[in-house]
């Protein structure tokens, strides 16, 4: 039992989340903490799930005719400040290059926080025709934003990994098409892989991105009652054309400012993925998502060598799932049971000498912890239906999560009690920087998230904040 | 042909190399310049490369149980520090992070250059008894070197993508095993995708990585005359074990440091493959490479539609070549001919009426411009055998090209003269920091390539330097 404390997680996610979280990554090998302040180092069982992600993203994106680059990581100064919004965004978080080796750069260079400002004027000396459009170039990068705020593994790092896509059209028509097809992509995929489902909507002026016209965010609810944005997509109309010089000729001859969108899905979405499905115990996976789905654990295989054997045709049987046979000899079957509920394999199997001579063996699934005994001659079909089960199941309580948490609140007072309790509210709101001030004044900081696409009636509700006539039904919560 | 002098190369390889090899890369759409001096865009066509190699070299990998992580790129200074013959070799090119938004940095980062400084603090954490080990853990990422040499692209940037593979054992024997396994990895890659034929060799001490106690290196060799390195390994000893406190209980409870090993294959990979194999046409890719192996150029479409459709009909029927149709009307079928073998589409299948009523197609070969009138129904089997004798015929010629380029040297004036001659020459040598400065010296900037395994008696053979005993027969040239 001291073993099972020391390895296993003392804090509990409904007592202390955040230290829940924190052991929950550092001890189900995640990630580990770094010499470097706010940055993380990502272990294979989390590398492994961003390269799947990017594997299925990846194959969405080339069917939408996007394409990989990699551009370089330092934006010299001056680029930086070319659209000045964006700037002003960025400015604050910026690492500067100054030195390399002794000598003293002449200009110096920002790591990328994003790279239109390096981009850009690519596109610019590429696109001269409407035949050069559209363009739609990806890049799978590590970014530094040098947040001051106390840093958590995930969700906020000052180096992180991303894609940041970077389309660049003749006409608003078709950028709007593709904006439909892309946030899809992120949005069927935090549900299909990675069990989550998510608040889609456009942010307010106040809350879009830095240089864009409008912003489209997903937006999660955690278990500790705060929101926290996921993948994004930014409608940057003729904006950053214009500050980068992004002209074309179309095809009656006449010179235009291209269209240009932007699109992300970082590490950060990982981060989410744990905190929603994981318990107690440790670590849960969507099993789509899982390396290894299943873990072999032969019992008192020392006495009976058929025990282990058996384990090992289990194993190749069912190795498109890549089980781990576990046959340690220095460890109690009790531990490795701790130990891999705690890693998030989805499904167990136990072989036993009983289960043998009956043919049986038994199997335990991760998250709602069942255990049934299974023929051995059925045991992939088993296997497939109840990895199957346990994905929709964890969709399932993720969604029961989400609407349980969501509440309408028509005037200050009730939001800011729904607030405190840990929801979030939809609220009719003013599109104006002031009301959003005061309101997070008022709620000692919560924030609008987005503006469903599907509004409830506005006409006739007052916005909570100046009483005037709201433009629109808004999310609003506290956030990372 | 005004046009075509515009686009097309101007500079011929084997008059002006440097000019040639530049314009390749810019002409052919692989690569641009970007405003940050000494770092390249790395454009579709030349990434897309770069993924496949990942993708099949990571495939390799994890068939010897080498995991991908992802450590932070910055290093804190004081841990760059730590193996002193480590800092010696890379301090001079560290590219410094001093400050962040405003603020100064209470210690400067190092943007890792290689990390060995900031993995080996986490191994040391992690490895406490040989059951952690062996340790085998990858990355691929971007790093900084930043060189003060002229840099071209691909070859010399400052910023560059590599794998870099860490490994920690217990004990020599098996890290030894999977020596021979790694190195093979890179060798058939470079074979079998790149179509390029290698040197494999130890490095001379004096030539060895930085902190490593034997590095074994591929040498190629390029049409300028000159040498460049290929992926490397390092075998570290315990040398970094050593330094960073990297120890394990054996299994009789002693204490002992680990034994470690690196390897890298980088971007400069991709430059030595387009040099290698292109021609003063542009582009030329080994087909396994190449993302569209096949151009359907339908001819006089416009006035005949059964032609447009047959190019449609063959292209979905190739699709696992990945065809391109080119139905432009705006330019001539010349035009795209010209433009197709610049960007070096391995095969090119053109359709024209007299052919159709034939029931034929026209094929031309981008490497040796063999062209043949090929039946329609024998065209998947026509293509597919091209494509394989294409890239058997690339690595023939790449074997040509360095057979008859490394010459035997037993003797100072000789080898002098043949190195002037633009030859790679294996000579009898002493294992001698000071020889080989000398040798530098004498032949105006020739250095040792590496030892070949298979060595010719060496017995009786005389330094070409120092004229005793030699140690070994090294190759010797002029190198990036």
């Amino acid at each position: 039992m001291t073993k099972k404390s020391k390895e296993g997680l003392s804090a509990k996610k409904e007592e202390n989340f955040s230290e829940w979280f924190q052991q929950l990554i550092i001890k189900s090998e995640l990630a580990d903490y770094s010499p470097v302040s706010g940055c993380i180092v990502f272990r294979p069982a989390s590398f492994n799930i961003w390269e799947k992600t990017k594997e299925v993203i990846d194959n969405e994106f080339k069917k939408v005719g996007i394409k990989n680059v990699y551009f370089p990581m330092f934006i010299p100064e001056k680029l930086l400040s070319k659209e000045i919004e964006h700037v002003k965004g960025f400015a604050p978080e910026v690492a500067w290059v100054t030195h390399a080796g002794n000598t003293k750069l002449n200009e110096k260079l920002a790591i990328r926080p994003t790279s239109e400002a390096i981009m850009y004027g690519s596109y610019s000396k590429w696109i001269r025709s409407w035949r050069n459009l559209p363009l739609k170039l990806n890049q799978w990068v590590n970014v530094v934003r040098w947040e001051f705020n106390n840093p958590i593994p995930f969700f906020r790092t000052r180096e992180f990994l991303f894609n940041e896509g970077h389309n660049a059209y003749s006409n608003k028509k078709e950028l709007d098409k593709d904006k439909d097809k892309i946030t899809k992509i992120y949005s069927e995929f935090l549900k299909n892989y990675m069990a989550l489902p998510s608040l889609l909507g456009k942010k307010t002026d106040k809350e879009k991105f830095a240089g864009a016209v409008a912003t489209y965010s997903s937006e999660l609810y955690l278990p500790n009652g705060k929101a926290i944005q996921g993948p994004d997509y930014h409608d940057d109309g003729q904006n950053f054309a214009k500050a980068y010089n992004i002209k074309f000729l179309d095809k009656s001859g006449k010179e235009q400012f291209a269209y240009q969108s932007t699109y992300a899905i970082s590490t950060r979405m990982l981060g989410i993925m744990f905190a929603i499905h994981s318990d107690n115990k440790g670590l849960i996976i969507p099993p789509k998502l899982a390396e290894n789905k299943i873990v072999i654990i032969p019992l008192m295989f020392e006495k009976n060598k058929d025990i282990l054997k058996k384990a090992r045709e289990l194993s190749s049987e069912l190795s498109r799932h890549n089980p781990i046979v576990d046959d340690r000899l220095e460890v109690t079957p009790g531990y490795k049971f701790n130990e891999w509920e705690l890693k998030g394999i989805p499904l167990r199997i136990e072989i036993g000498p009983k289960d043998l001579n009956k043919k049986e063996v038994v199997v335990a699934r991760r998250d709602n912890e069942k255990k049934v005994s299974v023929k051995i001659k059925k045991i992939e079909e088993y296997i497939n239906n109840e990895l199957r089960k346990m994905q929709e199941t964890l969709f399932k309580k993720a969604q029961k999560l989400l609407n349980d948490n969501i509440n309408k609140a028509d005037n200050l007072k009730d939001a800011i009690r729904k607030i405190n309790g840990k929801k979030i509210v939809l609220v009719p709101l003013k599109n104006s920087s002031n009301v959003e001030e005061i309101l997070k004044e008022k709620t000692k900081g919560a924030k609008t998230l987005n503006i469903p696409e599907k509004q409830p009636k506005i006409k006739g509700k007052k916005c909570i904040i100046s009483g005037e006539q709201a433009d629109y039904w808004v999310y609003v919560g506290k956030s990372y």
